[in-house]
This record gives C-alpha cells, structure tokens and sequence, in this order.
C-alpha cells in the first residue's frame, strides 16, 4: 500500500479499497475546489401531479430505488428519530441490498442498523458520526466491510455539492408538511426546530420523499423546504419522540470541575479582547460548553455588551440571550429543545440556515467563517494542538465530526475545553489517536489546571502573560495531566479501516482502523 | 431556410442565426426535460474575504467581467429601476462590447439601452418583453442584430437551470443587505418586496453582485438570498425609484366596459363551479383583472366562501383580502405595490416564492400548476384561442410573456378578457399576430358583448348552458367584433427575425419578424 503524510503527519493511503483515490490534507484553506458543481436530475411537473402516497413502500416503489444506491436522511430528530429505522426496515423487507446511507449524522436511535449492515442490506455507511453498538461493531469488527466516511457539517454539503456522494433518494422528516411537499420543522406535534441539514439533500438528490405526522392544509408557511423540490410526501403516523431531541444541552453544570474549566475558558476569552460590542459566538455542545456561556452572559450584562450573533445548535439557553437582547440575532442549523424550536417560529432574528450557509467552505460565504469566539470540547488534544472527537481511549469510535472542524477552521479565536483527564485517562497526549480538527485551526486549550495556547497565537500570549490565569506550554499541561495518571497505555489496531474522517474541503485528515481483538 | 410547423401552426425555422437549432412547440406538457441541470462554478470562502466594494466599476473589475459575457438583472424595481442603466452605463465607459443581458423583465426605465446597442455594448437581449422606443427600434429597425430571446418567468429559470443559458455575471438589486451579501426586498427606503425572480440568478451565475443603497449591521434578516451565493457587496445612493413600481393595478376600473368585462368574467368563474371552499386563484394585470377580483370578492363574502390560495405578482387589494381572511394565504414572487411590500415582512402568510417555486415546468411542482382560476389579458385572440401579448396591432413588440403561458397551462380554468376592440381594431382574429400561449391552455375568452368557451372544454359549456351569459362560438365573437371595425389591415413583414417567442419549456411557439417600413 502506497501512503502520502498530510499535514497533520498522517499516512494517509494513496487509494483505499470501496473510496479509491484520496487527497491528502493539506491545511484549512489550502485545499479549492476545481471546476463546477455535480448536477442534480432535470424534472418535470403538471397540475394533474398528485404527490400523497400512503406508505413508505409505496414511495421505495415510487422513486425506484434499486440495488447499490444511495439514501440520504437528516438528524434533527436525534435520538427519537423514527424516520431512518421505519425506512431502511422496508428496503430490507423488500429485498433490496447493497445500500449506501449517506445521513447528515447517525444517533443510538440508529442501533437497528446493525443487523441490516450484517444482512448486507447496508454495505456503506457517511455521517457525521457513529455512536453506541454500531459504532462498536463497526470498529471492532468491520462489519461494514467499508469504511466510514466522516464528514463535517460543512464538509457533507461541499461533498453533496462536488458530487462525491450522489444521492438517489432523499428522505426527509418533516414536522409539518403539506400535500405539494412544502416542509418545515417548527409545526405540529413533533417540532425539531430548522431543518438546516436537510436542504443540501433536498437540493441534490435525484429523488426526495416528504415524510410527515402532520399533513397539513396547502399551503403550509412558513416554508423551510420548497414543494418544487419534492417528488412524493408520504404520511406516518409518528416521525419521532422530540422528548428525545434535547441533548440536556440547556442545564448548565453544577459539576465543580466543569465549571472550574468554564470559568477558565471565559477568563480566556475575556483577557482576549474577545468580548466586546459586535462579537459573535457558538459553543458546542459538552458539559463545559453552556457554563462558559453562563460566564460569559454575566459579563456582557455587567458591561453592556451587545453580541452581533450567536449560531450553530440552538438552545434555549442561547434563546433567552436573544430575547434579553443580549445577541441581536441567532443563526439555526439545528435546534436543540422544542423552546427553541418555538423561539424559531416566534423571533424573526432567529434566523434559520441551511448546513450550506452554516458551515460549507465551498461556498461564497458561510457562517462559520464570521464567527469570532468558537467554544469546542475535546476527547483528545495533542501537543500539536488537534483535535480527536471521533475515537476513544480504547480506539473505538464514539462521536461525530459535527461542526468542530468547521467552525474551529473559521472562527478567529478558537477555544477547547476539556478536563486534563477521564476516568484516569490523560487528555493531553503526544499524539491523539484519530486527528478531526488540525491543530493549526486551535487557539488555546482550557482545562482545570492548566491553559495551554498555541504558539502560533502569540497575540493571545501576548494579551494573556497579564491575567492570572495558569498559561503553560501544551508540553507543560501533557505532564501536568501524567503526574496524575501515568502514561496510558495506546489502544493497538489492526490494518483494516474502518473509517475515513474527511475534512471539509474533501481531503482524508486521518483513518480509523479496526481496534485488535485481544 | 428549412422550417417545422410547430402545435400552433406556426412555421418554425430549423436553426436560426444567433441562437442555433430551435425545438418547435409540441403542446404544453409534451416536451419533458433530459439530462441533467447545468450547475454553476465551485466557489470558496475563507473567514478573511472582504465583499464589500466601493463602486460599480469595482465589482465590474473583481468579477472580471469582459467582452461576449452574458449578465443578468430582475425587474422588481419595475419603472423605477436605476441599476441595469448605472451598470451597463460603467460597462460601456470601460470599453467592453458584445455582453448579452438575460433580465427577468425591461421596461420603459431601460431606454437608454438604445445607444449601448446601437454602440455594440450589448448584442444579445433575454427578457420577459420589451416595452417602448427600445422594443420599436428593434422591431422595426433590427437595431440589436440578433433575436431577443423572449421567455416566460418560469420559462427562465428553466432556461438557467438547463444551461440554455449561461450567466456570468448578475447584478442584483436589494433593498437591503449586509456586508456578507444576505439580502431582502423588504426593507430600507427602496423596498419592493418580493426578490423572487432573482433567486435563480443568484444560484446560477458564475459571480454574483448584490447592490444595495441601505446596508445594515451584520446579519440581515429576514434572509430572501443567502451570503452563500453572493461574491460581492456594493453601495449606491438609490437602486431605484419606488414611486414607480406601481402598475396602478390596485385601483378598480370605473370605465364601463371594462366593469362589464370583468362583470361578465366573474360570472363565468362563479357559474362554472370553480368559485368554492379552499380554490386558489390568480389574476394578471390588465383593466378588467382586478375588477373581476372586486367582483369575486363580493362573491365570497356574500356565500361565506373562503379560498386556499392567490398567487402572482400581489397588490394590496390581494392584500386586504388576506388580512380579511378570504385567502389563507398569498404566494408572491413580485409586489407591485408598497402597502403589498409591507403586508409581506408583516403577514406570515403571505409568502414569498422563487420564480421557480412559481411557474418552473421543469421543477417537482410549482404554484402555477396549483390554481384553479386564472384570469389574463390579450392583445389578441385568434379563433384557435391561441394569444397574443407580444405585439401590438401594428407588429411592433411593446409587452412582455411574463407568466401568461405559466399560468394559462397550470390553472384548472383560464379565463381570458379583453375588450372586443382596441381603437377600433378588432381583438378577435383569424390568427394572431405572434402566438405566446397556446389555445390549448385557454379556456374561456370573455368580452363585453360575447363570451365564446374553448370547444376542448365541454365540461365549461355545459355548466355555462344554463346561464343569462352571451356564450357564442369564437368564430361568432370574432364576427361581431368585424361588424363593428370591419376586416382591419395586417402588419407586413420583413424576412429578419427580431425576436424569438420561446414556450416555458424551451420549445419555440412563434418568431417575430422585423416591420416592414412603408
């Protein structure tokens, strides 16, 4: 096998069995794209169409889907998604194989999907991220036989974009939807909020399904995704359980350790210079993350400070920011709790965004790249700065790519969190197991004890040697965490790979192997 | 030269010089689409771009604009309009020739095209129509050289989406915007509401300028066109004159005859059943239009009848009917007046629309194709209920396609008024002088004096059977309008073509030769 070393010092193989060619990461911006966009199918419509079809086979029927094609799906439903379990049950019903998911993530609720990968109904697998058995199965014992491949936010768009993926047949959740296929997700019983990832797949895909609990009488407003992009609506009874959306993200933490880590990172963002008039904001999500938002809102109220706006995920922590006039504006990818989702219905400055606009480095302008302040979470830092939130202390994968290598790539101040250690296990390593996002794009790295900045940065050294915060070398803070820990022991692999994570302009930043069965 | 006779009888010239091989029209549904979508160039942002330019020439500069490029404007500032004359002014100062201009519309405001035609600034015209001494001078002089391409609204965003052609750059009016280039018409001192028709062109063309005279903070909202499809920002003084957008349509008529037309179309509508619970209805402009609204909306208030949609351009007597709850809703792709603008930021049911999202036969499903009703204007009627909107009774262009042939094909009942005589030249005719919808998606022609129902709908004469109307055969109003005006003289014609009308579905219906000067 012939490798090439990216930039981040990766063997990345020249060409990998079921993906073909790859290109090397090269740097955040490196990377252009090269000619035009991938072309979605011409259509055709009359006044004597009729969209409405009663069940989902009827629309597997519907729109042709074949052996060896690629579906796509959204996850703004989270762990009480219906939609993807209901779907890929038909096809498996009906015979077909060899399909390829192509979901915007794939969340615990997409467990069932093992044995459909086992049966060979699914033989490929792109998300943002993999969880729970699945992840597990996938990792230990390729029960793929692909690999993975791991997109950003932005990253899938581009991809959907550039044609990377083709996809055959679109289907889409939609709280609220009516007979032509107009869609939004801030109506009816099951309300998830935007509907963000899901228009790239509405746009591209040769075929797109409406699926909905709640028709509703034409035309439905407002309108999120447009009836001039679907083929077939299709009503079940539940889309989804949205009590199961919320990711607990809007409960700030009352663990000491989190919180002392937040109070660090908004002392960071603070003595930056950060924090002022006009700034922008996201945070990811994480224990640490809406603490470092609760610092923050108490300084801008104490200093007047207006934010311009605050983006990503939305919670409803955010929304009281907005509504206290304290951000002018939220943009929305993806909501995270129904008050929020309400919020989006309700405020005119809570702006819904496609994962385009949000995060697509293939475009003339996303959102991310305004951004000012970017608060991460890490399962991994390394002394090179990078980033792995995708693979465990044990190599086995856990998380999703989501926005972090997006946002940590446009924001001017990039800021992680984590604590110096897990379970025993240090967070500051020589090298972390599976690199997501680049060092180059990471600021400063926060953690209870001790705050590393990158040496890059050394305006931020510069407006930092004043505070009183503990600033030492990343080197320092590795050994600060093994004074406590010891040095752990590396998870071993096999050769296989089992996942490719792509970063958002398209070129392999890392692989992830098969983790040795001992 | 080698012809085809097309559906309407016209004959049809295998290739014409300019444009290249024509397809003829073969109904209004027959031509369906193949392929896939042409799709623009892959673009690229980094949190360090800078869209904001300091004038017109500028913009010209960054998107390199040069000789035989192909530039597109909309015409939501209608008469008003200052950007198409401010840019192509700057563009002939810098010497560059042979740019083909592809607008949704021109209008009066665009006289001053002349010199920049006669200069060989620009050598190719793509429009809705053409109005006054530009439209006379081409027709009757040949002054352009090469046929204007004249296309309907959906018409042109297939004709886009296809690749038919190829935009380099737009130029974009917006009444507001921010510094990323999110855009609305909705806001600021030259507000004209709906942006509708240049959402195509901000998805398609190479490089995309948005001009505004009201640039606001960071980020604007609400968001009619996304900073992910704008390269450039540039501030001017004024964009347009607001004053006049307005097409004076929301005044009712109280000329006698055009009260009895709309008097009589508002009888057939309501006498063929169509006028009921939950239809959806569209009228153009014209005279009489929104007479036989006034008529209609005593109707519904009398029977306590509630309609699902009205759609089209949206004037504020649309308006006041959606806020009194006769409409649920208001599809609107250009507002025409600025109460109508207003109701748009206010109402969220008055939604705006793409004009693909209105009229695009070559999408999943347009509005157009939704309605019950229709109600449109002629110039002329021929006996085959064929129409013309093109040209006048002299042969001379002075109208535009807009979204007649949409409409006309999509509503379940099209109902055409028009006087019997213009001057005392009849309406009514053998054949019309430049066919632009075809008699196959008209229904009804209604005048003062005789309404004559398409034979194609015995459904419609069977329901009309029983009423007090002065139903006739078309041949019997065409008689009777010939009593009155007796056989008048036909235009003559040169052999040049001056003009091509090209069906929604890119199929041609009709050529427009040049005027023979006496």
């Amino acid at each position: 096998m012939e490798f090439i070393v990216n930039a981040v010092g990766r063997k990345i193989p020249k060409y990998i069995e079921g993906v073909g060619e790859t290109k090397p990461y090269i740097g955040p911006f490196e990377t252009k794209p090269e000619g035009r966009k991938y072309l979605p199918n011409k259509s055709y419509n009359t006044p004597y169409d009729n969209k409405v079809l009663s069940n989902i086979r009827e629309a597997i029927d519907a729109v042709g889907l074949k052996d060896g094609m690629t579906i796509s799906f959204h996850h703004h439903l989270r762990d009480g998604d219906y939609i993807l379990n209901t779907v890929v049950d038909e096809i498996a019903k009906m015979g077909i194989k060899n399909i390829t998911i192509c979901a915007s993530s794939l969340n615990k609720a997409h467990e069932p999907l093992i044995e459909h990968v086992k049966n060979g109904v699914i033989t490929g697998i792109q998300s943002s991220g993999l969880r729970g058995k699945l992840a597990k199965e996938i990792s230990t014992k390729n029960i793929l036989g692909n690999p993975v491949i791991f997109r950003t936010h932005g990253g899938r768009v581009r991809a959907i974009e550039a044609g990377d993926v083709r996809i055959d047949v679109a289907f889409l959740g939609a709280s609220s939807c009516d007979k032509m296929g107009n869609m939004n997700g801030v109506n009816g019983k099951s309300a998830f909020g935007a509907i963000g990832y899901a228009m790239v797949d509405a746009e591209y895909a040769d075929k797109v399904v409406a699926i909905t609990d709640n028709i509703v009488e034409y035309p439905l407003y407002p309108i999120s995704i447009s009836q001039s992009l679907v083929d077939y609506v299709v009503v079940m009874d539940e889309i989804g359980d949205t009590s199961l959306i919320s990711t607990g993200a809007t409960r700030v933490t009352n663990n000491p350790l989190e919180i002392k880590i937040a109070e660090n990172a908004a002392k960071v963002l603070i003595d930056s210079g950060y924090v002022k008039n006009g700034f922008s904001f996201q945070a990811g999500s994480g224990g640490s993350s809406l603490a470092v938002v609760k610092f923050i809102k108490e300084y801008m109220k104490e200093n007047k400070i207006i934010g311009s706006f605050a983006s990503g995920g939305i919670n409803s922590y955010l929304v009281n920011m907005l509504e206290e006039g304290l951000f002018k504006a939220l943009f929305d990818t993806q909501t995270f709790d129904c008050e929020s989702s309400s919020s989006l219905k309700r405020n005119p400055n809570h702006i819904e965004m496609s994962a385009s606009m949000y995060a697509n480095p293939h475009n003339k302008g996303c959102v991310a790249h305004q951004l000012d302040i970017m608060v991460l979470s890490a399962t991994e830092v390394d002394i090179n700065f990078n980033i792995n939130v995708m693979t465990g202390s044990t190599g086995v994968i856990m998380g999703a790519q989501g926005g972090h290598p997006d946002t940590a790539a446009g924001a001017k101040l990039t800021v992680v969190v984590a604590p110096l250690m897990r379970k025993r296990i240090p967070i500051i390593v020589d090298s972390v197991t599976t690199v997501v996002t680049p060092g180059e794009t990471v600021d400063v790295v926060v953690t209870e004890r001790g705050i590393a900045v990158n040496p890059r940065r050394t305006d931020i050294i510069e407006k930092l040697s004043e505070s009183n915060l503990p600033i030492m070398t990343i080197e320092e803070l590795k050994k600060l965490a093994e004074r406590f820990t010891g040095i752990p022991e590396k998870p071993e692999f096999d050769e296989e790979i089992v996942g490719i994570v792509e970063y958002r302009d398209g070129t392999v930043m890392d692989v992830i192997r098969q983790v040795k069965q001992k």
